[in-house]
């Protein structure tokens, strides 16, 4: 008999929501992590960030409100102070989701877990807090009728010359910890991440200079609205279509697209080029489990090659979202629990996963954009309606700042197939076109549905009203 | 032959929104208004409330911000600044509405409007702009195959003795025209308007105190809500179960709950009982149409007991909000552009009608409450979460702030029959919860469906997840 009817190994959000939803179900679960509980998401990532985006987005509306009447000279931020409101809010949060594994009857175990094959884990304790480098303390396997594999995944450090062992360089993780508002930043990489702290430095005052190797900002993003959100980024500069070739100090080196050398000079350099599976050190490569080149390979179900040997979250490559990993970590769990669960409807459908981009203004979405739509084939039809369609939006944020929304629909059956949205409150309003896709609503549909007024979700409204239906 | 195919008696939300959908199908359609279009919702209610909101929520954040680091000392508001932003507001909206209403080809007229029977309006042209007082400069006759009465609704004065001709005395549309911020501000009515002006004026710095005759604010709102949202609001006083019983200057004297006689001092005193449906003066009294207590009656399809004649938005009495009242207009243009569109579910679901009140903090909600669902019967369930289970939540609040998600379903079939939220973006968030809803989704629905972490919107998730099921 094992151990453990369960063992998590990794307690970020695909892992602990997984052992939660399997121990309130009276399973005997072990959770295993080598940090602290939340893992990035929790600790250095979708919180923290969030954090500071609000404190700036205070600091923003009150410097700029002189044309609401609200006026202020001398309006200043404390970094260390506003350090100290993000530190204890993730300190709050960690211990929140500690007391909730507790409630459900987890056993949460600090240590170096590594996966030795189906049903089999072995901790390291190690005497500096389970940092997995270093030599082990002392360690104790486990067995488990069943092992999850959420192990997360790591910031993409790209070999550029001059990067390494440079105190100038920074992750996401660095780029928290900075202990002062850099006069200057450069940002590698336009995706959500590097966006996010480009618009929170340069909300809070810094020069800010993203420079991204493709053509546009958030490749996955709607074409039509990629570009509205990087102009809606004023105080942004953006280099697009330009390659880094060197890091000297603080100076960043690129080419452009007519392959011209030009430099952008920062005090800190932030790489943001992505994050890849964690699919190394934890016995992956020993174990006969099946890594594709994005991560551990995966079914709908969350099952790996290897029986009882599930995976969820980042280390499957197939979306480094947070609440991505939740709902994996829930099918995972629903199918343990039960083998016909997927009967159901506990797969993971991935084409209704919402995204967020938190910048300032922010953008969100879910579903298809209108090149993967029309890649597709069908009769594809699309419908684009300004922010200053919707009463709030333009009472709040004046009736010419940028925003809009985009409906992405099957001009055949009228099947919403993408909604895209950028202004503010996009990422509180997106859930509800989860649940449109989820439920296979059409334009017909979305227009018989009554949103509050006034609000900037009526854009949605708007945008199926103009819609050709 | 007609003039018109269809009349609409009134250009706010209902009457716009009607005008509009008919005129874009194609039919020949006037409107009347007597005033600036949009009606009260854009003039003098949603609309510059919540560009005023928005403003002392900038303001707000900004003065209390110290924990986030942000600091100032000299922040201060120009209340005739705020006032010509609110006014920039409105006029850019109202002109909206226009270009709305001629690029859907309908004919707009500035005039008093009458009823005089099934097929028939009067439009009395007057030389001071159309107020409906005074003697006509002209009037006109206009036929429509269809009239569409929506008409509105004004502010209850109660006769409350001192109340008449009090010059501290105003209603909404005098409150949103006050020269200056008051030091002390009395409401009379704890309800949605009420609330909006009271949280308003106090984060602006004025000392408000409500006095509302029932035992609970918003009693609409479910009764485990309502005092979470009246404590949220800290910066207001409430004296609650006491009735008003006259006002001598700005002095608002009141019995209490135990009968003793109080009085609250104040420069401006804001009467927000409510509103009663607009039946008068416009000859419904003359004309046969059917007129209940509570305003002219309709069946789900908004027809009125004469023969082509419909009613919609406030003047009902059924829904006094502006996103009914465009629902209401888009059932009435749908059922007379095909006397079967009630078949393609073109009739009006009241059940699904969400609500929002957009104090500091907000508060939203659709569907059945706690005792509504009780009082109906059945297996009512309920689960409410605390703001605290969202990590955004945490991450901009602080733990401690008010705030909580409440589902009410059935125990037996898991339907969701309710949903209520106290907190940050509820207005924004609570359109998914119409979708839920109108698509009858269950518990294990709705945790199925992926929402965007960090968010306040997963509070609804971490409900259905709480849930018994």
């Amino acid at each position: 008999m094992s151990d453990y009817d369960v063992i998590v190994l990794g307690g970020g959000p695909g892992g602990y929501i997984a052992a939660e939803r399997l121990g309130h179900a009276g399973r005997k679960v072990l959770l295993v992590e080598a940090d602290a509980l939340g893992g990035t998401c929790l600790n250095v990532g979708c919180i923290p960030t969030k954090a500071l985006l609000n404190a700036a987005k205070t600091y923003e509306h009150a410097k700029h409100g002189s044309n609401l009447g609200i006026h202020t000279s001398d309006i200043s931020v404390d970094w260390t102070e506003l350090q100290k409101w993000k530190a204890q809010t993730v300190t709050t949060l960690v211990k929140g989701v500690g007391f909730a594994e507790k409630k459900a009857g987890v056993t949460v175990v600090k240590g170096y877990g590594t996966f030795d094959g189906p049903g089999r884990v072995t901790v390291r304790f190690d005497a500096d807090g389970a940092s997995g480098s270093g030599p082990a303390q002392r360690a104790e396997s486990y067995t488990g009728d069943h092992v999850i594999l959420a192990t997360g995944s790591v910031p993409v450090m790209p070999p550029i010359p001059g990067a390494k062992d440079n105190p100038h360089v920074v992750d996401s993780t660095g780029m928290l910890a900075v202990d002062a508002i850099p006069p200057r930043l450069a940002v590698i990489g336009g995706g959500v991440i590097g966006l996010e702290f480009a618009s929170l430095f340069a909300t809070l005052g810094s020069e800010v200079t993203v420079v991204e190797m493709l053509p546009e900002i958030v490749p996955f993003m709607d074409a039509e609205l990629a570009p509205m959100l990087r102009k809606a980024l004023g105080n942004v500069a953006f280099k697009l279509s330009c390659t880094v070739t060197a890091i000297d100090g603080g100076s960043v080196k690129y080419t452009t697209a007519d392959g011209s050398a030009e430099a952008v000079e920062a005090d800190v350099v932030l790489m943001a080029v992505g994050r890849r599976p964690a699919v190394q050190g934890w016995g992956a490569e020993s174990s006969g489990l099946e890594v594709s080149g994005k991560g551990v390979a995966v079914d709908d179900r969350m099952r790996t090659n290897l029986p009882n040997v599930w995976a969820i979250g980042d280390v499957t490559g197939r979306s480094l979202l947070a609440h991505a990993a939740y709902r994996m970590g829930e099918v995972a769990a629903a199918n343990i629990l039960d083998p016909e669960a997927h009967r159901r409807g506990e797969v993971m459908r991935w084409g209704t996963i919402p995204w967020a981009v938190y910048s300032i203004p922010e953008a969100a979405g879910i579903g298809l954009t209108e090149a993967q739509a029309r890649a597709k084939g069908g009769n594809v039809q699309t419908v684009t309606v300004p922010g200053a369609m919707s009463g709030r939006f333009v009472a709040e944020n004046g009736v010419k700042a940028p925003g809009a929304a985009k409906l992405v629909y099957d001009g055949d059956t009228l099947q919403v197939l993408g909604l895209h949205v950028v202004g503010s409150y996009a990422s509180e309003m997106v859930w509800g076109a989860s649940v449109v896709l989820e439920t296979e609503l059409t334009i017909t549909d979305l227009r018989q549905v009554v949103f509050p007024h006034p609000t900037v979700s009526e854009l949605i409204r708007e945008a199926a009203w103009a819609a050709k239906a």
